[in-house]
């Protein structure tokens, strides 16, 4: 932490701040400067809340200094975080995972359907929506606990581990009961019970960033999940809302290789939900395996034109076993494994 | 909705269009163009997904005409919703509510100091955090049960009536025991399941608008609570996140007067939270009745120096008092009471 | 400026930037931390460039702690400058400026009826455009030199002295021949041979913020009027751009009152573009008033649903006199004269 | 056109409307809907003005249809735009082009040691600001038309035609006599008089994005440049202003397949100014090319660390050399040439 303090303030509110950072038992640095007096404080084992001084009189500005997070840093962990389910589905340290299959389970065909056929194209995991966070209480709302039934049968016929969303703490347990990766919505990243709550199963847990979730808030979500003992976490980028409305969310994947440097957790990207545009996702999805991510999730329908939900964003099988093939020769460009 | 072809759409396409809103049960009106085809849908009740649409060939865009709330809008209830607690406290229908109090309940002594000078101020209603929603896993979290109960003993000695934040829909049923108001905060406008668990209690809910949330998200938000039958909803706005960062949030004022003829449910808004700086809060607060919002919520604390969360952003008691006395003097220009 | 090191930073590494910031001509100082080391920078006159340290090896952040402002700061002019033309125009050190008139100038008459109708309400300003930026090259760009003469013969004809744009350097001389005050468009505020070119005119300079300039490039934009020798600087917030679409832009109105304390400039308001919505003025401009901003800036056309440009936003005159007799009352309760 | 009337308008107001269509020339189609009434018009040949209906009463809203642009679509010109300057520097077309140099033109040294160095690695186009925008006047603005003379012999000694900036409608004859290809910064994105200036010289224009232009602005700055009758236009995706501070800009990656579809210019990406880091320009480089855009502008300095502007973003000319490699590569998976 350092404080600035302004250009007029007198020596008793300089000497003020440094007696209220000793009695909290931390050391105050004075650093002199032209224009004003800086303080910089040091003896701390953590992060400091700005919101101690910016009250003091003569204050001009607290500028804090360390990270917020602590279990989510490479410089804690410097190893990437490779989460594994089985021998084929991984995630991180090298390996690129793909996670496909329909936004909502609608029904047993139309869940089989798509689950063979992104098995046959080479996806590691399957998804499917049980329970569906939907802006309008008007909209469909999922099948709930028979659409996890159907996951569970989905994954017994293909051997593809389940990643479904849960919405509600209550509905933790029921959930991770069939799912093999439980996934914090977007709109949840922020509900600090759910995270507990996901953090308190022994699972992988994929955690979506929020709309308008700052990297640093997309950090601190992930460490309520770690605080918990589970380090299982997938980080999700899914676009970020901004001023421009011709492209449905924003895709920061300019952000992906500084979360690299800053996280050991993987790191895997959702251009599906992100665009809502079927013919972007395949490009999307393809710069996704160029910048260094860790994985993909996508959306895969049998026939997208019928589909309840998100189905102009949705892949049909061919769409998807076609992007496959580029999405190899990529990564073996940049030194990744599919 | 409104469904435009693309230039070069081919007379089949345009068929197929308007066969498909025949089959949904819908009459299609062709609007024939100088470059281009548009069909509108009509014979629908409320409003119709996009999705359906868009991606049948030929379709440049579906436009949704009919806004997609129902129970919020002023469409369909003209008069103001008016939110009354007792003789004194009422939000709404030329009123101006105010709800002040700590961020945090601390502690017996700071909630009750806080608690008589916010009532002997002129405040409606008194507010304070039992459970509060941080960013780090590692800041103060609230009292929970423990602050529940000191605010309803501060309500028993003031008769002011409390509002207080739940978080998690397992605790529903527990913070509605203690409190007259249930506030759903930015955070969590879209935890869905916690709208509809908030929503099947028989009291007022106060509902944060997200930071991210758009005007017609906020209305879509209410109207998961007034689908559980319950129209006693305060709205709040509390300021979005911008690309600004000198303030701590962007007070979305100019949507005040849009919101009030959208829907007939109040709205107030939150300088404390939206600013984070105490010396922005009169001005805004002012700025609020001049505005024609139907309250405030406003953070008081008898020493802002030691408050444990948000003291740059409280009140002192003498500061709210000389607030309350500018806030009459522009209400009686507005036509309102206080 | 702060130089914070990597937590893996060598002894090397934290002498090679005590060295480079000795070499520049400044002394460094050393605050040792428990997990980090950070170096204080002072002896600078100014500002310092981030970038001169941030390759240096080692560095994890270099923080500048001065404003990089100088001549608008509060710091440097403790009294607010005021903005004169004659007995009757004035904006800032407590008199509230009103600036009134059509979006467009459209011809004689228009423009005649429109000022003697602003003149009567009790404006001190006439705007109207005559260079017009618009989005498309398709859509009406201004009478140029023929509106210029129409604004000249209106303020022969009511006193009132006139606010208008220029958009091309080339143009300057020419706009000054006629205006009394220049206005840079939002679109314009970082345009910065316009502002050099403004800034050398004697004149005074409305400066409007860009739409996505942040407070800090907005202090910056004027810091290149005043560095010509010009003062006569009036600050104009007009909205920015968010992610929220149903109103035009969102006012910040939130950053009056922290703006009013870094500089010593007015600043007034425009509702009229920031919202777009006649609606919407009257509650924004009586906001304004109860903020403390310095003046405001309002379009009346004597027959809005004829206005060649932003009709939907113009008041009609005798909403705009209504108007007046709110803001009065209002300027009166927070001891401002309009 | 469509004018959605409101639930509540009156049947004089639905003639009033229609009868206003036919006065401008339309034709007015009427839909009847189960709530609402909707007006379709036909019989324009280019955009309406929405503001020409919004205050007629009873009009809820006015919907554009049609796309405001028209010579820069693809609908209009369906083949691929190709900027070509000689043997080897080709944009477009399936042609990824490399346009690389310093920030700054610094001095004769500097220049020559980058643009031998970007040669050798295989770039297309030389880049070097000799007018540097600039948020502070107090910072380095550009050696100016001395730069311009080390530019045009940088281009002497390598063959590479030459990419440079231009500010001032003032500067544009000067300018265009050295340059190449003439560019307009961010921040000119809408100066429409530079637009207009630069759209008259026969030289070719390379526009980058504004900051806060949304992807409709970004295609009528590059309609004001064709209308003028020069089609040799390549847009530049630099980044957008976000919420998001820890990145420099937000790189809209997810807007270029969009882009691709509606127009026929090419599009190249500059990761070095958007991400303002120089660790992050290879990954986000590469991701371009996957993309599908048609070039890449990089920063390439030959001595980042002594850098006058922008260090902190340069590429060392062994760095770009090894990043050209991986570029090839990918280009290849997708059917480029590089």
């Amino acid at each position: 932490m350092l404080i600035v303090m302004k250009s007029d303030a007198t020596r008793e509110q300089v000497e003020g701040v440094k007696g209220r950072i000793r009695e909290i038992g931390f050391t105050a640095n004075e650093i002199p400067g032209p224009t004003r007096v800086a303080i910089g404080i040091t003896g701390n084992e953590g992060p400091i809340d700005p919101g101690l001084f910016t009250q003091l009189p003569g204050i001009a500005e607290a500028i804090p200094i360390s990270r917020p997070w602590k279990l989510v840093s490479r410089e804690v962990k410097p190893d990437d975080t490779v989460v594994r389910l089985g021998a084929n589905a991984q995630i991180g340290g090298g390996h690129f995972g793909i996670i496909a299959g329909p936004c909502a389970v609608e029904g047993r065909e139309q869940l089989n359907l798509a689950a063979h056929a992104v098995k046959r194209a080479g996806a590691h995991f399957l998804r499917g929506g049980a329970f569906k966070p939907r802006t309008s209480p008007y909209s469909f709302q999922g099948l709930k606990e028979d659409g996890l039934k159907l996951l569970a049968e989905a994954r017994e016929a293909t051997g593809l581990p389940v990643v479904t969303e849960v919405m509600d703490t209550r509905d933790v347990p029921l959930v991770a009961r069939y799912a093999d990766v439980l996934q914090v919505g977007a709109r949840n990243m922020q509900n600090f019970s759910l995270l507990e709550a996901v953090g308190e199963q022994g699972k992988p847990v994929m955690l979506k960033r929020g709309l308008s979730a700052t990297i640093q808030e997309f950090m601190m979500a992930a460490e309520y999940i770690l605080k918990q003992g589970n380090y299982q976490v997938i980080l999700c980028e899914r676009g970020i809302r901004t001023f421009e409305t011709m492209t449905r969310n924003t895709m920061d994947l300019g952000s992906i290789p500084l979360i690299k440097r800053l996280t050991h957790l993987p790191i895997i990207i959702d251009p599906s939900h992100g665009t809502g545009d079927r013919q972007s996702v395949p490009p999307l999805a393809r710069a996704a395996v160029a910048l260094g991510a860790d994985g993909l999730m996508v959306e895969v329908h049998p026939d997208p034109s019928k589909a309840l939900s998100d189905g102009p964003q949705s892949l049909t099988p061919d769409a998807f076993q076609e992007l496959m093939g580029s999405l190899r020769a990529i990564a073996a460009v940049v030194g990744k494994t599919i």
